[in-house]
């Protein structure tokens, strides 16, 4: 099984982070192949660079996805997942997505914890959107930069640790969840220091994308996921354009 | 005052019908700029295409903002409306969530009629993303593509009379919405066949986007409709680049 | 282009704050015309001055609308507001419903803040009866008298910012709405001070007003807002008789 | 033990039959006290009826009280339940209200019944009010006005088991709560014909206020509950003035 | 009338706490017949209890329901209540349901103390599981044991006035609901220091099963209420057995 | 990895029946470890005997769990799973809620058929109770019982997809659950007739069930899933005590 995961963040560093835990968590024979977005953010931080993103991620799923089974896109926000979903005809997962449906089976409600205060709103929005507002006991941000974590993971993951304990202390969360793909390293550090379970997102989505290929569900036939109709997009890169038919 | 209209649609007659229905509601003295989506869906009905449109959205949005007191953006889908309040420090306004905001100063509930099923699934993604959902008493779609209520507006107009009418008696709603860009003639055809109000988005956006600019609320300095961060964007349209600071 | 202020408290002095703000934001031709309650509470403040202020409202409108495009109904709790849209045939905006809806299409979510403890209750249960409880993050009182604002605007302001401040930063608000009629002239204090928008229900009420008079909705043939149908009321102005056919 | 019925109706004949139910499931040495509105609509119907009634509610509830252990309010709509529950020191129910909460107690999902498809629109925002919204499976109308209801209560009964039995089948509802002060006589003529039980307001208001006197839970001192503060009310009834401190 | 209280604990004082609040409460007349159940925990206090629970409360009440006209499961967990309802002719109440039903009709919004801060999980569950998250300000626990109430009740009491008085002031709750079979001497302590009614679920159930009572509403013949059908279980006592018709 | 799939039904065809099923669908490596429930239904059905399996369950879990990695309740209504959670350090899932968060990766909404329309009343319960009631199109059943789904397998299917089509065509359900435990046979009768993937819940569980021994999570030692304190239960199987630490 070979697992396309792709980072519509256009920063090589996190792809391979997000790379390395997911191939520590696949099962033997699951392949992963990570790519990197052609446009964009460096890492995604903001509404505007979220809806360039959007195009990233399918522009490059539409060029990356033939060979796999299984696609996963690589970035906390979930980019354009949706779409991928009605334009592939295999399964796609986000890590933000992931991470919560897991959380969901781990406990009654979950919490989450994030780099960056600004995106706490768009999660709150992704939390909502994805109807599962009423299993979330909070939504937690540190405040530090991705470049942050990668320097001083020890001093991130205590930041870490101070938000999701109090999650589990006034907000009664049966789990935490580590919002962002540069989390990727994280479970080890705060988990050893936590009450309750880290949920991280890459880990999350690969075993999730192996369960669904696994399950062999078919692509819809009716509905906003069937394949896509034939239809002409201008200036789109050929292999996006192609899924339309062109 | 100028009042931008930003189509991330590629297809200049869409843009002509929102200006047109955009002049005959705006107030003396407020211009109108059309302007239309450099790249993606002819008219955009599907997950993918929307994608691509909230990049095409921002990109426009960048590029053509700069003489402007307010921007519409005349997509049905809202395209990169929160990005674009985000980036830009003057309101800006969808054409479905105007219109769901006017119906809901008219009556207790609304129902909304699309041309296409395919869209209808998106259409209940965005009132439960505003938080409309307790609003809504039911969304219709006649399945007619948006050239044939070019070419036949009076059929097309029937179906919608059909369809809000069904709304209206067995929902209980108060007012009916009728979605897409290109729905912009349709109230004259179906008003009079209707027992409760039409409420269409274009003109709906143009009077609040005039609304707003009377009320000259400041653009916010917190949360996530703050200016842009500087950050380097790569591969996007310089315009848009600058609005990072780069 | 006429619009009637309908303020349902018999505080003449209040009404006439309400009606300078309405005049600073309305357009160029509006003319505001503003009458007070007949009867009931100098200011409302409980829920039995609600109640009686339901009936004043109506009372008040019914004499007073005939030669009016549109009315605002002027107190912080909207009363008779879905009445009124049933009573007559011209848009009716309540100062409230129309400051959330504004605050709806500036940002994510809002804030609140209002003069008095007690009515945060009546205030919960007003943007839940809006169905606009999912875009509220926090409601907060400053505990000041009407008659301590008018006195001590400044000190007043200064509470009023400090628990604004405090719905920024905790709750994560994008622009806060200040609840009361006598809040008219507070934007210019608190705004200064404010990291997001100050939305005032009378500015609000006023240039919605204007917009649902240019949309030119027509009345409802259906549904409970209907035209009132044929009915005897005993006890009532013979002008509010009147409506029901009398 | 002396329970108020206040019917904010101004029919007497109504107050007559709400009385009559009344008495049939009082306890033993309970008093049935039955006064009739002194102003407003005859059977209240429309939202402009209800507005009066507000204040028709606590002005008869003010003038009758205080010789009572509980009041209950008696017209489908509740009117001025909340004031009355602010403006006075024993229990006050209300129809609606009353059978509501006596279905939560009964199954798991209620359904209504109503007379008039107008009065629906309310009866869905009084449902919403009370936070029973997930509790309610369906509302349907029969369409009878309460004149008929009167004179032919076989032929109304027959629809009233119409809409219920479809509830039942389709909606999946446990019970059916028939809503209306002159639906005080139907259970006799309904439930024989239903497979599940039909609850009716007045009934369930009686024992429900006969159960809070035994409770004799005090007056709230804080927050929306509580005793009304000295204020200064012009052109009402001197009872409800004094209610005031006046 | 006869009233069953069943005790699902394993505690026979624990039912005679229960049976003294009960007597204290009850209507002349009403008898009360304590029962205590046969296997499970001592005081029901984590989900595997709990689960243990719902046997023990359906095997008790097979076997003691036939001469009551009502019966009452005694454990603030509400243990096998819709169950019960299912398997039984005769109104049944929970404590908790109960008080929760209670607090809904003095106020608007509720709050609710409990001993343990392991049971607010379940009590949370347990308020949105009937449908009344939405009245609901706030849970809160004083970690205090069954036993250690029964031993230092002032003790408690304070703990009880402390938490339910922050959720009066930060909450804005109109009442407070002690949670908790063992709570039934609470009332007497805790009420003299507190500004809104505390609802105690024992007499909360006994009022509410007497009015069940007098409204003699008829068993459910369709839907999961209705009696059960024909079936064989194994391994279960014969008088539970019996009610499947074996 | 060895998976425990405890089935607190009491009939052994239905476990043969889940068991291979589930073989079917695990991993290279898995082993599957069937059990049987000691008393209750033969296929619970009712809520009383969804009472008496809440114990069944916990009991037979706490008697086979000791060699295995994960598992599984089998049976629909996910008898004692909350429980399980805590009891156990291993995880533990549940047929009907791991098929719905399946339904969750795949689609936007979901519909779900059964066989009985007696059990649509849990069913709805279950998901509102899994905070998924915002993702579910609609519940349908075909009224077909176990026994005849096992005779007659292709004409029962033919209802199933009946159903299910509805659902597709007017509920706009992007997917369909199965929801039962003798359910595991029909995807390859139905998904051939269905425009949709059709989701069952043995597969859904085991899959995840492989996940989550992969993700190595650890258990809670906060909270309501921490696990056992020490406590003495009555009448109980030893196995189930000495998880209290008896």
């Amino acid at each position: 099984m070979r697992i396309l995961i792709a980072n519509p963040n256009t920063t090589p560093s996190v792809t391979d982070a997000i790379a390395a835990a997911a191939r520590a968590v696949a099962a033997p024979g699951t392949e992963i192949k990570p790519v990197t977005g052609r446009f964009g953010a460096r890492v995604i931080g903001t509404r505007t660079e979220m809806a360039v993103a959007e195009h990233a991620a399918v522009d490059l799923l539409a060029r990356e996805w033939a060979d796999c089974d299984a696609a996963i896109i690589g970035a906390s926000v979930d980019s354009g997942l949706r779409a991928a979903r009605e334009m592939l005809a295999i399964p796609v997962l986000g890590l933000t997505e992931s991470a919560l449906h897991v959380a969901c089976l781990t406990g009654a409600r979950f919490g989450a914890v994030t780099l960056s205060s600004r995106s706490l709103y768009v999660l709150r929005e992704m939390v909502e959107g994805y109807g599962l507002a009423g299993r979330c006991g909070g939504l937690r941000a540190v405040d530090a930069g991705p470049m942050q974590l990668l320097r001083e993971p020890a001093q991130v993951a205590d930041l870490i640790v101070g938000e999701a304990t109090e999650l589990v202390e006034r907000a009664m969360v049966d789990c935490v969840v580590l919002i962002g793909a540069v989390m990727a390293g994280m479970p080890a550090l705060v988990q050893p220091h936590l009450p309750v379970p880290a949920i991280e997102g890459t880990r999350a989505a690969v075993v999730l994308a192996e369960s669904l290929v696994r399950l062999a569900l078919p692509k819809p036939r009716e509905g906003s996921y069937a394949a896509l109709p034939r239809r002409e997009l201008l200036g789109v890169d050929p292999m996006l354009a192609k899924r339309f038919g062109a």
